[in-house]
């Protein structure tokens, strides 16, 4: 896959300097552009919500700092996580005083890190917490949910977050409140391609001319098994049927639905997918409440796919969906007004 | 390149069938699904807005019916132009009495049929009028620019005519400022790999893996032509620099820039392209009012991106492109109220 960039070293750094240029009437960066604010940060009154990652998998991280979603994002370099410094130095800055929740997805390097920055901003009593994402389902069985890595479902979690915080609720508020979305949060994705790092310039796995794999990771961590490519309506079966029978929900139970793509896949194959997923929604008595369909988590320009399943099991989750939100990469309102 | 599909002569038929589950509050068709149209089509009081043309482009073109944008579209197979049937079907459901506009891009097989369109329905005694997109620099010289295609600036064009439409302006007021603004609006591409129609299933041309086409069509049409791939920073600058030679704009005008990925170019690298082009316009004294980054108007999975520049030449043209707009596909509102 060909690539347009200048040094590759350079990528993110390249990346950050066009977002800055872009965006400076949202976004703004803390001691080094690895360090991205929201430009009116702190915002008084609010809990400061953080999170980070490696870059190549716009818009996620940074794609969701803006208002009625995060206030700050520690970017790292491709795949890569972010420094205990970075992550420090943005929790200091995003904090007006009610303390700072992080939310991030459950990979061993972002956990060290964010827990040693959360000793760090402890010496200057800032209070934090953490809620870890979860939501693949492929990356762990049931009984090991504690385990699972954290994907495309993690939009939703900064989405219920951001508009509780700004609701001016309380820091055990905003966790209570994310960790009750992530409980119905579920995700699973399918790789057809690989991915080339910038720095390495080779693609980072083999898969065959006529092969997927259901369940690989952002990162093109491995699914459940290699195998022949199947047809849409066949691949979204799958995907749903893992993520009802992981979350097993009732009759009546309204949802969310996300078809994301990882990069390559274009638009058109997203709402093929859609389509049957809707299908068998509706054929078990599950209520559609609200599609999300296009890229919120890719993996460079890796072709795939993944689906998660939003359970609003409760109107203030409906409520905190439904509320405005405006960053760089995610715009919602209310357009019948 | 893999595809998520099913039987591929159903490619079209699949993703509309996707589309009307996700958003029936948002759009509905008339007669058959290939002819689409705003769920409370005709709007009272306001000029209908029409486009059309092949599947394979989305969110181009029925990515942006909706508020504030078009009433409808016709939509042809991949790569291919809907039928004047359809045209004349969606334009009678659209007319809500002050006639209808019909925008889309200089290809010949949509000017007969949109022209054939207009015949059958001045038999209703619909008023109907034509503005060609051709913002394509590549695609002939500025003294044969009557012959360009139309690619990407559409968008700009759409958002322009659809901000005015719902002011309640004539049919006349609308065609003068979409033309208005089209006689501003210039774009590039640039390719660096080929696409692959469903129903064909292998690539459309070749190109070789270190090559890239400045000036490529949005379905693989020859560029300027096929070289060397170079960084970020030379084919912004060279991309840059074409649509400036053509537009000859002066110190201190005003510019929307979209940057638009082509299917399988990662935001990263969009990112990296609109630095480069923010640098050389300050430069130049130019100034960036708003940009667009993503993608707008791509050719399925083909690598590579185009750049559009829009000279917003007087007042007007800034206070309709800030207007309010939401289609399932784009949304644009005041994050600041």
């Amino acid at each position: 896959m060909k690539k347009i960039l200048n040094n590759p070293e350079e990528f993110v750094a390249d990346m950050l300097d066009g977002l800055y240029k872009a965006h400076p009437d949202q976004v703004t960066y803390v001691d080094d552009i690895h360090s991205l604010v929201r430009a009116d940060a702190p915002v008084e009154g609010k809990v400061g919500l953080m999170t980070g990652g490696g870059s190549g998998h716009l818009p996620v991280f940074l794609g969701y700092v803006g208002k009625g979603m995060l206030d700050g994002c520690a970017i790292g370099d491709v795949f890569q996580s972010p420094s205990v410094e970075q992550i420090a130095n943005v929790t200091k800055r995003i904090n007006s005083g009610k303390g700072v929740v992080y939310i991030y997805g459950n990979y061993g390097g972002d956990v060290m890190n964010f827990d040693m920055a959360a000793e760090v901003v402890a010496m200057d009593d800032i209070e934090t917490r953490t809620v870890l994402v979860r939501d693949d389902v492929a990356s762990a069985p049931p009984e090991e949910a504690d385990r699972r890595r954290g994907v495309a479902g993690m939009v939703f979690a900064f989405k219920i977050a951001g508009a509780k915080a700004d609701k001016g609720a309380s820091i055990d508020e905003v966790v209570e409140v994310t960790e009750r979305a992530l409980a119905n949060i579920r995700t699973i994705g399918v790789g057809l391609s690989p991915v080339t790092l910038p720095a390495v310039g080779t693609p980072t796995f083999t898969i065959g001319e006529d092969e997927m794999e259901i369940g690989m990771g952002i990162h093109g961590e491995p699914g459940m098994k290699r195998e022949k490519l199947q047809t849409a309506d066949e691949i979204a079966e799958r995907m749903t049927n893992a993520i009802l029978d992981d979350l097993q929900p009732q009759e009546g139970d309204r949802f969310a639905v996300m078809v994301n793509g990882l990069g390559a896949t274009p638009l058109e194959e997203l709402y093929i997918m859609y389509g049957k997923v809707h299908e068998i929604l509706t054929e078990r008595g599950l209520q559609i409440y609200r599609p999300y369909i296009g890229e919120f988590a890719t993996s460079m320009e890796m072709a795939g796919a993944s689906l998660t399943l939003f359970r609003l099991a409760d109107d203030e989750l409906v409520e905190l969906l439904d509320a405005p939100a405006h960053t760089p990469f995610f715009k919602q309102f209310d357009y019948r007004k």
